[in-house]
């Protein structure tokens, strides 16, 4: 059984026990362009015209398709039934409807949560006429915490390819770490990182131009940014934020190191200051990553960490979700600011994937950030590192 | 300047033309996950948090996007004014809009063209609500043509890209036409191609499982489908699907070529019938090409060719535009049905670049489809092709 499947059996699940009869998953076309963010976990392929893919909590899962589509439809194997159309979907679509006659129907529409916000408004308003006069135009629901769950309760062959991708980003810090030296610049670091995937037949787990990104010492801008063309010199902190997707799945990894100068056999206490403040504040948010806990719970324990030590509040969140995007949505564990919406009030659950990122600015002086991002999967004891987390800073000797 | 900002000129111009005074071009986030399909004309670049992209109809384009975004749209370089935030968008926006003040405010949705149809329902209504109070909250309108006018005409930088990648298709046909044999299979043609692109950097124009597709005679599935694995015999109808991605534009063209028998010296009756009708529409529907024309008169004047010829309408259109999207939007040469919207009835304008494709089942007996597509654009003497178009059926032999 496909992967796509077997998401299709679990949000099946998922639909039962949310009470919801029936999922219209994605109403889309030329998806190509415009791809639906569940795409990629529920239909498992692109399509060209206006396409509905309907799961019910009971029965056989059905597409509406183009004619030119049915066949790259059936192949999937997700949709027992695939139903061609020429002319146009309506009568296709409220035939369907009709005969499955769902009390509730889930759209993909989210306001909260970005990987759940797939419909766009034009679609939405020719949803809207094609069942105009039905019964169905008003049994319209939000499905944001049907597609949540089954983003973020990751099946162990989704767990897996999760933790492949890590391994290969961990073998990949341990060759960028033996290309740090005096001189070398972010562009220089990300082509060697783009050959090296290249010839693993891995590809970026975002942008290319910014994956990895490798601000180095106080002179590069911070942020999401491509990598840049400053060198490295002594007594500069350079970390790195890289991912790879391994068969669909990603991880999303930051390390930091130091160059020491001539005369240092250890970072001095700026740096130190700023690493000891970042571990306090990731043992702290790791320590209330449990079933139940709200993302806004930890990325406060965290951030009072921060404050703490006498930093500034980060202006982003302690961690996201992790899975077939880098940002996988599902919840964010972030602070309850209007930028996030209703995403950091969403309980974690046993089998979550996240990636927990916090990043400081070194002061007195400033020689860049001190940066960590490391990947974990909840379980009901605790959490499971998908590969082992950074925990003392990279040191870079110069001499 | 790069041809973001060239395109974000463009739009300023075709606002001033359209007596529409601000264009929110983007309203979205998390766009590595959800592309908005405009992004890549006139944004060029992801963005993570909730931003929106303004351009005034005079005066400087503004982004507000979030505050780790910032450095990296600053660097695209197309929008002069960069806003970032921390906390929310929706100070910063409604602050943006009242400096500005603009009568109307076009959105990036469209019930009629995919590729205008940006907007999802979860950030209309984030829109809504950050606009509510405000005199804005009623002062919203469609981008439909405006999106269609900024991609449907073409700079002539947008043409040399275009051109190019239609080149390198020609070059890659020819290739093709050298494997072609008595066993090969489409599989084969496919890995085939994407090796050649690779060693030339190119990309595949859509999904590479189908790009190239490669229907083989009889037995293969036809439309948007994987290549397959059936081997080519001799008496089989051979076409191939595909297209390239050079430096952010695309070709989209097809060829087909006859397997002769060991005593065929040239393609059978119901093959050569098939090709006459199949070049009696290309020749028709290319010949109402030009500026004023609507996209469904020209399908009309090719699909008439089809039926004069006793052969059965395909269930598809005639051909669509071309560009950064291998379906370009901005309407289609389409016959009026339901499923295109009011995308047939949206004119030519001289500069739009299209790929023409039209494809006929031979009968007496079934041995395949002969397909052509080429790409070509319209000037207001004619049309220009990119490359030379396929007027004769390739010939293979076999023995």
């Amino acid at each position: 059984m496909s992967l796509v499947a077997l998401k299709v059996a679990q949000a099946q699940q998922i639909l039962r026990e949310s009470g919801v009869d029936c999922w219209l998953v994605q109403f889309a076309q030329e998806t190509g362009l415009h791809p639906d963010p569940v795409q990629n976990l529920l239909v498992g392929t692109d399509v060209t015209w206006l396409s509905a893919f309907i799961i019910p909590a009971q029965g056989k899962p059905i597409a509406i398709v183009g004619g030119l589509d049915e066949e790259k439809i059936r192949m999937v194997g997700a949709y027992p039934e695939v139903i061609g159309y020429v002319r146009g979907i309506s009568e296709p679509l409220t035939q369907t409807l009709a005969r499955l006659n769902p009390s509730k129907i889930a759209i993909t529409t989210s306001k909260n949560d970005h990987a759940a916000d797939g419909l766009t408004l034009g679609n939405y308003q020719r949803l809207k006429a094609a069942l105009r006069g039905t019964l169905f135009a008003k049994r319209l629901v939000s499905a944001e915490e049907i597609v949540m769950k089954v983003r973020g309760r990751k099946l162990p062959e989704e767990v897996e390819r999760i933790r492949t991708a890590c391994q290969h980003t961990e073998d990949l810090f341990a060759e960028i770490t033996a290309h740090l030296r005096v001189g070398v610049t972010g562009i220089a670091i990300r082509e060697f990182a783009h050959k090296w995937m290249r010839d693993r037949k891995l590809e970026p787990a975002w942008e290319a131009s910014g994956c990895p990104t490798v601000p180095i010492g106080p002179r590069s801008p911070v942020g999401h940014v491509p990598a840049g063309n400053i060198p490295a010199a002594p007594g500069d902190l350079i970390f790195c934020d890289v991912g790879v997707v391994y068969d669909g799945y990603r991880s999303d990894m930051q390390r930091t190191w130091y160059l020491l100068r001539p005369d240092e056999s250890r970072p001095p206490d700026n740096v130190r200051r700023a690493w000891e403040a970042l571990m306090a504040a990731v043992t702290a948010g790791v320590a209330r990553m449990r079933p139940g806990s709200k993302g806004w719970q930890v990325d406060a324990a965290a951030r009072a960490q921060v404050v703490k030590h006498g930093f500034a509040e980060p202006p982003f969140a302690f961690g996201h979700h992790l899975g077939a995007n880098a940002h996988d949505g599902a919840g964010v564990l972030g602070p309850r600011w209007e930028r996030y919406g209703r995403a950091p009030f969403y309980p974690i659950e046993a089998s979550n994937v996240f990636a927990t990122e916090y990043a400081l600015p070194t002061s007195d002086p400033y020689v860049g950030y001190v940066s960590v991002e490391d990947d974990l999967q909840v379980t009901n004891g605790g959490v499971e590192w998908m590969v082992k987390p950074q925990r003392e800073i990279g040191i870079i000797r110069t001499a």
